[in-house]
């Protein structure tokens, strides 16, 4: 089928790249005229016929709520817009809303695949009204793996984006696990062969899995991660899995102590931990009218 | 080669099994005479020749502790000893000292790969001299997967056990991040096909392991996992793991918070949540002489 | 000074009777026609003389807007609104905006004390413009206690429910503190005196609080709270304090921790330890074609 | 009565001196000359008569252990032994069964009250037998504060300690409660006036404790705590609580965190949050042969 995508970055140019592989007609933009067909999101919206389909691949936030106000404005009652970008649910909700005011259906899809994509194949979840799923679904088809899977609809306008999000939060919780893992290995005086025991572990047991694979070649690299600073960043999924956790009254400790840890591996100097500090000293101090309790400040004979 | 195998349960009579399909020469000993193949370890000393090989596999603590007090006073300066169960890794050392007073060598084994092991493999994880190691390396090659993979002499004696234990802890962290989120998509209003949702994540995806796999058969069974009651035991590993963290200082909330939430679902009633209850009555109480401070149970106007 | 009370429930009744009290005149308005002065927020903004001061005390949400919305159609520039519910800070933001647009000023106001505060005295947290809180600053003298002190200006507008949110959040991690402290000496067969403990802990100890004077006095109804179900609601602010520390990449990892504790103490049965079962149950299962390890599923001879 | 005191540092040398001032008679032994009345453990022995009572305040581990066991040789059937120190309650058990086969009696206490105490009063929390704790009420009589209060007789040996290790557990998480929230309201833009706001909390709220009294001298000196390292020590006894919680199935997760917290406090960088780096590398890579999945590190369009 025709479509437009919008947004041909490392996402968006390689998933034209694959559609265009399997036999799809797209029409790309960007704001690189280099690598854009078109010069705006109006001749984009000129070149299809409707009832059109438009991919949106660009970043979550303002970049994409000002897309989908663009095309609310150019679009036509029956087309179609499917934000595949990382987008929060609720604001797939707001979009949703918007362009149905003037008959513009909108389904959402969490895209899964990196670099890998354009040649394995991308994992697609996907939010929507069941008839607007169908009407995409050779694009889908496409963009998943040749040998099946990768695909679902996992409910109405949001749903896409929400599991999306779940399975990074998932992701979080995985690479903590293993990360406690190696700092206690590390940390005993014990074990000798740290990145010989995570590569045994890739046959017959209960942990094995990708992200143990991507473990094992990154220690093969550099044994100790001596190279590396404890620094990690987090991306939006990881903090919205966490307020959707609260708002929805489900506990979810490991998702969010993976979310903390990488808080804390953020800064130079804690300021909790400052105040630690700080009531420590009062518990010694001299100017303390009243009892005060601390072995470790208060050595006994 | 000739080892004894003391144990013939699930574990032990399978590795008996494949190392005889193999072609090691195997003298088993077990409680239940319909099993084994001598009536007493003195028996199956007796059946050996030095240097021996006595490969335990019965339960941790006291029937591990008894047969290496009884061994040490059977088996001659220059046998060994390798324990497979799933001893504490301190509890080696103990063994070890013992045993070396009467020049009995050890080593301890943890291994992974449950009633399936026969047939792929166990994965074998060792601690213990690197002669030891060597000398037992035959019947470590005939137990592991015939493609290769699942060995490491991880370190010095508990070194094996330390690494198994780690390996459960952070099996623990992983099946708590998937559990976190299925319970998230489940209380959502969002997400109406949750185990077609796990399932597309089994290519292309980041989380994609033998957990996931799992987790994906036992939904197909019952989607809704309705048949289950949330209830989980932990074996001691989990525990041992939190506790070798704490003293090695290595934060892993991560995996503490799997253990906990395993905790948690076997108590009927949460006595610190009597507690939390019991001061959110008082705070509103009648008889509470100073102020007060809830903003549910006072309602405003 | 003279001034508009708008809800006059268990907090905002109170709090006008002690205005009262202390010599300042209150126009009081609610639905009940029995407790209010006036039939209408009208008649109340034209029983008040410009520059007009108007208390809002109503539940946070839906009532507070349309009361805010309501006001900003019938007050004049230069008059005054304080909203001192439990509202959001970022909604705080939204009506103060809202009200700008007409030349009203905003206040919000956090306030503690509950139903002792009418006699000791109430703890009032306000954020807004320095003038404004000056001009108010004789109606919270008289709310905060006779004897000084429980005031603060804690920053812009929001910032007075900012904090009391902030408040709320410690609250919740040290009476999680407490009840943990209790179940650990219930669980063990140590301890014969709980009860007895804590109350000992009142004089010259670090954890010497007003919560342990709570926790003493509850015990002393019911030494093992048997009385009571583990069961914990949870107000807004504790999720809200969540919300605002991954909003701003602040670890609060203790006070998470006690908001997830009454989360689970209100479920019947844990989703997410449905799947922590349903996963051991596939290790041992017998459909599952590869290898499996759970040292408690797999007993060993 | 006359009891003898072993250690004679900042507490022993404190309590000795309350003790005397209340009437009794002490003799004490330190290691330092200059403040020990006596040469030695036998000499001091030798100074009181049957049945004598022997106060130990000196660190806990192999210092305690090998008093006890010295002690033992010296003592008769009928003495007391009062381990004042911060032992583990299970070593408790094996100094009580050591001496027991001499027939020599023990008590643990627990202390709280540090440098404060010789003027306010200890805490003081005992396991024993009670005829024990009877025996010796004299003496905890003279060191609890004048105006009662203060004393607990917990439980059998053991139990001293163990409420004193739960006091300890439940004070870091306290602590940590205190520490999120100032760091929360540091780390928003809304909040101005933190060290006021704190003190604002002294009067009505149901935070105020001594640590918050503590935390606004603290803050008064150094309102943004900047002269302060973000590093916290450990004791033994938040270890301990974790541990024992871990040994007993209660969940701890607040006490657990406050640990956490602290150990990360101390490491230049985290190992763990170098595999998350190395994993995210990994993610978006160049020689990784399959699928990868990172928001942010593949930026689309």
């Amino acid at each position: 089928m025709k479509l437009g995508m919008v947004g041909l970055g490392k996402m968006g140019g390689n998933m034209a790249a694959r559609l265009r592989d399997k036999g799809h007609e797209v029409v790309g933009y960007d704001f690189d005229p280099q690598v854009s067909d078109v010069g705006s999101l109006a001749e984009l919206v000129g070149r299809l016929e409707a009832p059109r389909t438009v991919w949106l691949m660009v970043p979550a936030g303002e970049p994409t709520d000002s897309a989908v106000e663009e095309l609310g404005g150019l679009l036509d009652a029956g087309d179609l817009v499917i934000d595949g970008g990382n987008s929060h649910y609720v604001k797939d909700r707001e979009h949703a809303d918007a362009l149905k005011d003037k008959g513009v259906h909108y389904v959402d899809a969490g895209v899964s695949g990196g670099v890998w994509g354009r040649e394995n194949g991308y994992g697609i979840m996907v939010g929507g009204a069941a008839e607007d799923v169908a009407r995409a679904r050779p694009v889908f088809d496409a963009l998943t793996p040749d040998e099946g899977g990768g695909f679902v609809h996992a409910g109405g306008v949001g749903a896409g984006h929400f599991v999306k999000m779940v399975h990074n939060g998932i992701e979080y919780g995985m690479m903590q696990a293993f990360a406690e893992g190696f700092e206690l290995m590390q940390a005993s005086d014990i074990v000798d062969d740290v990145p010989g025991t995570f590569d045994s572990w890739r046959e017959g047991t209960v942990v094995r899995s990708w992200l143990l694979d991507l473990l094992v070649r990154a220690l093969e690299e550099d044994p100790e991660l001596e190279g590396l600073r404890g620094y990690a960043q987090d991306s939006g999924e990881g903090r919205w899995t966490v307020q959707a956790a609260v708002d929805h009254a489900v506990p979810a400790p490991a998702i969010t102590a993976a979310l903390y840890a990488r808080f804390a591996s953020r800064q130079e100097d804690s300021p909790a931990m400052k105040v630690i500090a700080a009531l420590r000293n009062q518990f010694g101090g001299h100017a303390v009218a009243t009892a005060t309790d601390d072995p470790v400040r208060t050595p006994r004979s």
